[in-house]
């Protein structure tokens, strides 16, 4: 089967789109040399584009369902951090051969998602190597009101959506860490967690409110404490966080405290959106919150000035005792994640 | 070196971009969840995306100067054959591990033909693991003016740019199958055709002059045969090409004409414009080719009606003695090209 054929079978799901129509913005679509899309007037373009490696970014075993659903949650979430409306993707899809069940396992994951979140695949390429899976998001936003990292202000609060460290927890349950290190789990809750790490939400719905109140966002994929460190250095701000009022879910509740802490703080891979809005604004924020969506919203820390002193670097976390809980998520690119965790 | 730091010493090559200003209609680039990118009123977006793998897409031995200017290229090509101004592009890198000395010649290469055809680098994500680069182009066309592969009509006359065929050449040179088949080749012409392997040019310019007169149009990337099936079979239409008059390079009129005229045909890698112009505009095109490029473009054939015969297939290529010429490109996917060449 050549590649052509392959996207046919696999990732044509609408028809033919027309020319003149204007299907979700699709003006032209698969099968020519390259996607035309129709923005509505006032509006900007947000894209943002990353690679899952089998091995790297998700477990080598992992269903192949789940493969294409995490490949399209993680971009979506960069639109939802961004407070975009998704509207496309492109995917290129590096495959060892041509498996079939695979392909339309991993195809039927993609779909399900896209067709719930509304976004229309406009391009695609197949090739042959070491399974890699890119995709490319592309949605709108209104003229000048993305939500950017660089906006969060002193007595701004920040928040998290649902309750980080799942997506953590379920990784070391898969890879046997947490019984090396003799914590007992129920499987149930093992199913729970491992769920979180395979089919991440995407945080579209609640960036549609969110974007109204908040100033900086980012979604959490490389752990907290690390993204929150990168809205705090482009916002040039430092923050205090209490990590005892932290979101943890009831499975996250059964594991030690301490333990369950620090995989909320440091897990990457959860994808929640981590965000701050100015103090006026949270008693509105969190009524429409309580109007329009069920997930979780926690108020976990405050925005605070930069430390006078120069010998403090901006964005060091403390919490309300001092303690310093810095730390690093997940690095792709660093092995000695462990020594780097505890060298404070 | 972690992830961020990779990019912000290779790939981020201008000041922080000024959310209020509009440099090439980047309003937010590089450092955050996305790019923020602003279009012109009465535009529509054009995008492509393709991946390069070593040994699949390129030699493992090519220079990783010309590796990161082919990655790029092969993605404005696309957007060449769509008629579309390029503007940004977005770079999915895995690589096996930090070397420091290719990640600054691969970037240096990108780099210097961005700055040529004026297009920024507008997002980033780099992943460890085999060696592969995605890179998604965007770009912009009037409303409705893009140019498809579905416009050719009967009679409409069939150009190409450039002299396809000589990448062809340069990889069987690299590979030594031109040594292996007896074919003596000076080491200069070798040279040449490696050279327009590993450094295509994407016809932006050309396609600029191309848009204004062409019905239909695609990039060879596949082989020319193969790529002119995509217009006659979307265009529902057939053709006649003579291959007497193909143009070929002075390196490959050294070769024996029947060899170099299957290169031509079959070779891919060749980033040239194939399109089909109406004869009454003909003459008009090639005088304003003459006042505005100085790259070679060749009329090789012309479009005629599909034939009536249900048995014959649309898009079956003949030349003017009837000899059937119908022959596959490189396909990623399959193995038996050669079978497939030679099944007719």
């Amino acid at each position: 089967m050549g590649e052509f054929d392959l996207i046919e079978t696999y990732f044509r799901w609408d028809n033919d789109s027309d020319p003149t129509g204007d299907k979700n913005g699709v003006v032209t679509g698969i099968g020519d040399d390259a996607a035309v899309l129709q923005l509505e007037p006032n509006q900007q373009l947000v894209t943002s584009i990353d690679t899952l490696i089998s091995g790297v970014h998700f477990p080598e075993n992992t269903p192949a369902e789940a493969v294409g659903h995490k490949a399209l949650a993680v971009n979506l979430s960069d639109l939802a951090a961004m407070g975009a409306k998704a509207k496309w993707f492109t995917l290129a899809l590096t495959l060892p051969g041509t498996d079939h069940a695979w392909l339309k396992a991993f195809s039927s994951g993609l779909k399900k998602l896209a067709n719930e979140t509304s976004v229309s695949l406009v391009g695609g390429d197949t090739t042959r190597g070491p399974l890699a899976i890119s995709i490319q998001v592309m949605g709108t936003v209104e003229n000048n009101l993305s939500l950017l990292r660089s906006g969060a202000k002193p007595d701004d609060k920040i928040f998290v959506t649902g309750t980080p460290g799942d997506a953590a927890v379920g990784l070391a349950s898969i890879q046997g860490d947490l019984a090396s290190e003799g914590v007992e789990f129920a499987s149930e809750d093992k199913a729970i967690c491992e769920a979180r790490l395979n089919y991440p939400t995407p945080r579209l719905e609640e960036s549609e409110v969110i974007k109204q109140y908040a100033t900086s966002c980012i979604d959490v994929s490389d752990g907290l404490l690390q993204d929150l460190g990168h809205i705090l250095k482009k916002s040039q701000v430092s923050a205090v966080i209490n990590p005892s009022e932290f979101p943890l879910s009831d499975s996250l509740k059964k594991l030690p405290k301490d333990k369950a802490i620090q995989y909320a703080l440091n897990g990457g891979d959860d994808y929640e959106l981590l965000f701050t809005v100015p103090s006026y604004k949270c008693e509105a924020f969190m009524q429409a919150v309580s109007e329009k969506l069920t997930t979780h919203i926690t108020m976990i820390g405050e925005v605070i000035s930069q430390p006078k002193s120069e010998k403090q670097e901006i964005g060091v976390i403390l919490d309300p005792n001092g303690m310093n809980l810095r730390g690093n998520g997940y690095n792709h690119f660093n092995d000695d994640i462990r020594d780097e965790n505890s060298r404070d």
